[in-house]
């Protein structure tokens, strides 16, 4: 970084845009969405791709349950109109962070077609990348991480996906894997061979419009 | 960046920091809140810090009306409780820009004291730094840039910051710029002196917790 004196800045009115940010990051931005029912992996995957982009010197960030259900979608709670704001809200986050030369990864289970639609409209033609982590529900079920399976099954949670609610699976996803056939590598490889055929992992002059 | 394969990814089961996000950019992560009266040069003191921070290769982003007010803040109106969820929402966006380690400038009127002091007990310490903008209401309003003073002398704008409604000043900012007295060229380097001081522009091993 430089360490130059401040007292010659020189101003120029204009703004630092999205293919400067990307240029100065040395690679394009975009939203990882991962998609798939509670338990398949969403976000241990999510982690595992952000922890390889990391140590390729690539800028990213991981949107979860973690720092989104109590912080920006505090208070929103499971019905309809707060579900499909839940999500609305990742996916204008998500813009944001594309804006910003980031490699956005989110990790909600977003059961809806048409709230993914929304997610991927906010977004330019090739940054909104979804990944369908497959896993059967026998399987979710079996794993039951965090017990919310044996809840919904006993009733005590209402409009559970998979039990008691549809889970809409993506129609032309632009990477599945199927979390219960391949180990996290192979699925975190099939993650990085899809941005670097898709030319995310450098930036290159052919981006400048 | 490095162009390894992606055959031999070997996962461990962590996750990246913010510590981690913060020495991979080589800086400190932080936020300029830029608050004042509407007209009082926010927007453009954001603006051309950003671009300074730019050109010295740090990763910055500006959140401003023209990204938030028609996207993750559509549909909340004036009153006051969609008030404070709108600069909520805009600190919580900004915590999740410290953990990506980006140095996120917000540049909103936010005229009170008690929304803007939520929006600073979101981050840690020392993470945000608010820069009130100061600039007398008749200067603002000689401006009027966007001829809202005049739509808020008519009566046409209710609740108008500095005519309708109040402003309340800063008690303890970390930074003041008088815009009507100090260059544009000023001001930022006023800024990036405190930021210079705070240690943020570079990315030190004590800082490893």
């Amino acid at each position: 970084m430089a360490k130059e004196g401040v007292a010659h800045i020189v101003w120029h009115p204009t703004t630092v845009t999205k293919a400067d940010r990307q240029r100065r990051a040395g690679h394009k931005s975009c939203v990882l969405w991962f998609t798939g029912l509670s338990g398949a992996g969403k976000s241990t995957l999510a982690n595992a791709v952000e922890q390889e982009l990391h140590q390729r010197g690539l800028a990213s960030y991981v949107l979860d349950g973690d720092n989104i259900r109590h912080g920006l979608n505090k208070g929103l709670g499971f019905g309809e109109e707060d579900r499909k704001e839940n999500i609305r809200r990742i996916g204008e986050v998500a813009k944001l962070f594309v804006d910003a030369g980031v490699i956005v990864l989110t990790a909600f289970i977003s059961p809806y077609r048409s709230d993914r639609e929304l997610a991927r409209s906010l977004v330019e033609a090739g940054e909104f990348i979804e990944v369908y982590v497959k896993c059967p529900l026998e399987e979710c079920e079996r794993r039951d991480v965090k017990g919310l399976y044996e809840k919904a099954r006993r009733g005590e949670i209402g409009q559970f996906t998979g039990i008691s609610a549809p889970y809409e699976e993506p129609l032309q996803p632009e990477i599945v894997v199927e979390s219960s056939e391949q180990t996290i590598e192979e699925s975190v490889a099939a993650v990085l061979a899809y941005l670097e055929q898709a030319g995310i992992l450098t930036y290159e002059k052919k981006h400048d419009a």
